[in-house]
C-alpha cells in the first residue's frame, strides 16, 4: 500500500460512482478517473437523451441514463454536477434509492445553498454529505468541453459540516486526488465570500461590460471597430462573459449577499476613480495605478 | 522592385530613424526593424543613462544617447515612443534640430493630445506629422520587455490629418509593414472613442477591481485565500492591472471625455445588474448572461 503526503491510501478505489450531470465538470471527472485507471464503476446521469448517447459512447462511463433511479441504489458515491438550481430536484430524485452509506458530494460554485438543500430534502443524510468545489473550469460548457486533465494540478475546496463523517471526507478526497487535484478544506462562509471576489464578481463585471459596451445599445459601426482593433486586454478581460448563462444565473443569485457586498465595494471604487478623472487629478490616478500594479505584481507568480 | 498588395515598395528603406524613448514599444520597433534587416540607421534616445547603456549594447540601435540633439538633425523619421505626458517636452527639444522633410510619428494610445501638442509646439511641421498607434503591448514595460516580434501580425492605426503629406504617411506605413504589422487609417475621434472601450476602460476597471477587492482595504486573510483559490478568470481579468502606471495615468487623463462616457455606460449597467440581483430577478439575470454570452461568442473568433 502506498501513501501520499497526506497519508491517504490511493492505491485502489473501488467505489461505484454516479455522476449526476454530464456537463464540463461531470464529464471531465469521469474522463479523468477513467484515464487514471479508476477501479470502480462510473455511471452517468444526464437529462438530455443526446448527452446520454454521447456519455455511453465516450468510453469514460460504464453506463449512462436519463433516469436517476437506474443506478442510485447501487452507488457508493454520488457526485452532483448539475447547475445549483437543479440540486433540490436531484436530491429528491435520488432520495428513495440511497443506501445507508452512500456518500453525496457536489461541485457547486456556491456552498451554502447546497447545504440548505441537503438540510431541507435529505437532513438524515447530512453526515454523509461532503460539499465540494473544484477550482477548475473554463468559459466552455457541456459534455463536449469535458477533458481528462481538467483538474490536474488544480484545487478542490471541501466545506464539510461539523457532523460530516471523516470517512465520507476521506472518500471524496481520494476521488479528487485520483485526478491529480489538491484537496483543501474551508468553512462554508469563507468559501462563499472568497469565491465572490475571485470568481463570481469578475464574471458579473465581464457580463455587464460586454452588454454595456459591445451590446445592442451601442452603435454597430463602433462595436465593429472595437473588435477589429482590440488587443489582448479586451480579449482576456471579456473571455469569461462567454460562460454558461444558467450556471452563472444560479451562482450569482445563490451567492447574492456576498456578490452584492463585493459589487458595492467595487462600485464605490469606480465612483472614486470617476471623481479623480473628472477632476483631472493626475496624482490620484497615478496613485491608483501604482497601488493596483503593486498588488497585482505581488500575486503574479501565483496567478500567472 | 517588389510591391505588396497595397502597391508600396518595401524593398529598401534607407531613412535614418530616431526613436525617442526606449521602453517596450520603442525598443521592440528597433529590435523588429533590426531583425528584418532594415537598411537605414536606427538611433535611440532614452532619458535614463542605464537605458542608454542597454540600448547601445543591444545590437538593435546604431547608437543611443540621453541628449536628443545628438541625432535629431540627421534623422528622416522621428518616432515618439514616450508616455503622452512627455510629448510636449520632446517636441520642444527636437524643434531646433529638425530638417525640412523630417517626418514625425508617435505610438501614443490617445491621438488627440498628440495632435494638440503638435499644433501648439510645431504647427509649421504638421504636414509632416503622422499620428500612429500600434495595437500591441503587454502589461510589461521598459527596455527589457522589448522584443523583435511584438508587432508581427498586429494592427497599427494611423490618424493622419487632412493636411498630412501623402509621402509622410507612406514612409510611416512602410516602417510598420517592415515589422510585419498591418497599417490601417482612422479618424482621430473614432480612434479615441474606440480605444476607450477596447483598451482604456478595461484597464481602469482592472486597476479599480484590484484596488477595491485585493487592496489594503481588504482583510489580508481574505486576500490570501482569494489568491490561493483563484482560477483563470481572476488571472486574465486582472492581468492588465500590472501595466505601467505613468503610461496609464496619461492615457486615462488625456482621453478623459471618452473614458468617462464609457465608464458612465458601464456604471449604469452595473447599477441595473445590482437591482436585478437585489430583487432576486432570475429572468433578468439570465437574460443579461445570455445576451453577453451571445455578443462575446459572436466576436470570439476575432478576439481569441
Amino acid at each position: 500500500m502506498s501513501t501520499n503526503p497526506m497519508g491517504i491510501n490511493t492505491d485502489t478505489l473501488t467505489d461505484t460512482l454516479l455522476i449526476l450531470g454530464c456537463g464540463l465538470i461531470g464529464t471531465s471527472l469521469a474522463a479523468g478517473l477513467s484515464q487514471a485507471g479508476y477501479e470502480g464503476k462510473i455511471y452517468g446521469y444526464a437529462r438530455r437523451a443526446e448527452t446520454v448517447v454521447k456519455a455511453t459512447g465516450s468510453g469514460w462511463f460504464d453506463g449512462a441514463s436519463s433516469d436517476v433511479s437506474d443506478w442510485a441504489g447501487v452507488t457508493d458515491i454520488i457526485v452532483l454536477c448539475a447547475p445549483l438550481s437543479a440540486i433540490p430536484e436531484l436530491l429528491q430524485a435520488i432520495k428513495p434509492h440511497l443506501q445507508a452509506n452512500t456518500v453525496i458530494t457536489d461541485v457547486g460554485s456556491v456552498k451554502q445553498p447546497v447545504i440548505d438543500a441537503v438540510q431541507t430534502y435529505l437532513p438524515e443524510c447530512s453526515p454523509q454529505v461532503v460539499p465540494g468545489h473544484p477550482i477548475a473550469g473554463s468559459e466552455q460548457s457541456g459534455f463536449d468541453a469535458g477533458k481528462p486533465d481538467l483538474f490536474q494540478g488544480r484545487r478542490v475546496i471541501l466545506t464539510p459540516l461539523p457532523n460530516t463523517h471523516v470517512e465520507a471526507i476521506s472518500k471524496v478526497t481520494r476521488l479528487w486526488q485520483r485526478v491529480q487535484a489538491t484537496v483543501v478544506s474551508m468553512s462554508v462562509d469563507m468559501h462563499d465570500r472568497v469565491l465572490a471576489t475571485s470568481s463570481h464578481l469578475p464574471h458579473l463585471v465581464a457580463f455587464a461590460y460586454v452588454e454595456a459596451l459591445l451590446g445592442k445599445e451601442v452603435a454597430s459601426t463602433d462595436v465593429e471597430q472595437v473588435i477589429a482593433n482590440a488587443a489582448g486586454g479586451l480579449r482576456d478581460f471579456t473571455r469569461i462573459a462567454a460562460s454558461d448563462p444558467i450556471m452563472w444565473r444560479d451562482i450569482l443569485l445563490t451567492n447574492q449577499t456576498e456578490v452584492l457586498s463585493a459589487l458595492q465595494r467595487f462600485q464605490e471604487k469606480l465612483q472614486h476613480v470617476e471623481g479623480l478623472l473628472k477632476a483631472g487629478d493626475a496624482t490620484g490616478i497615478l496613485a491608483l495605478c501604482q497601488a493596483a500594479k503593486a498588488v497585482r505584481t505581488q500575486f503574479s507568480s501565483e496567478l500567472d
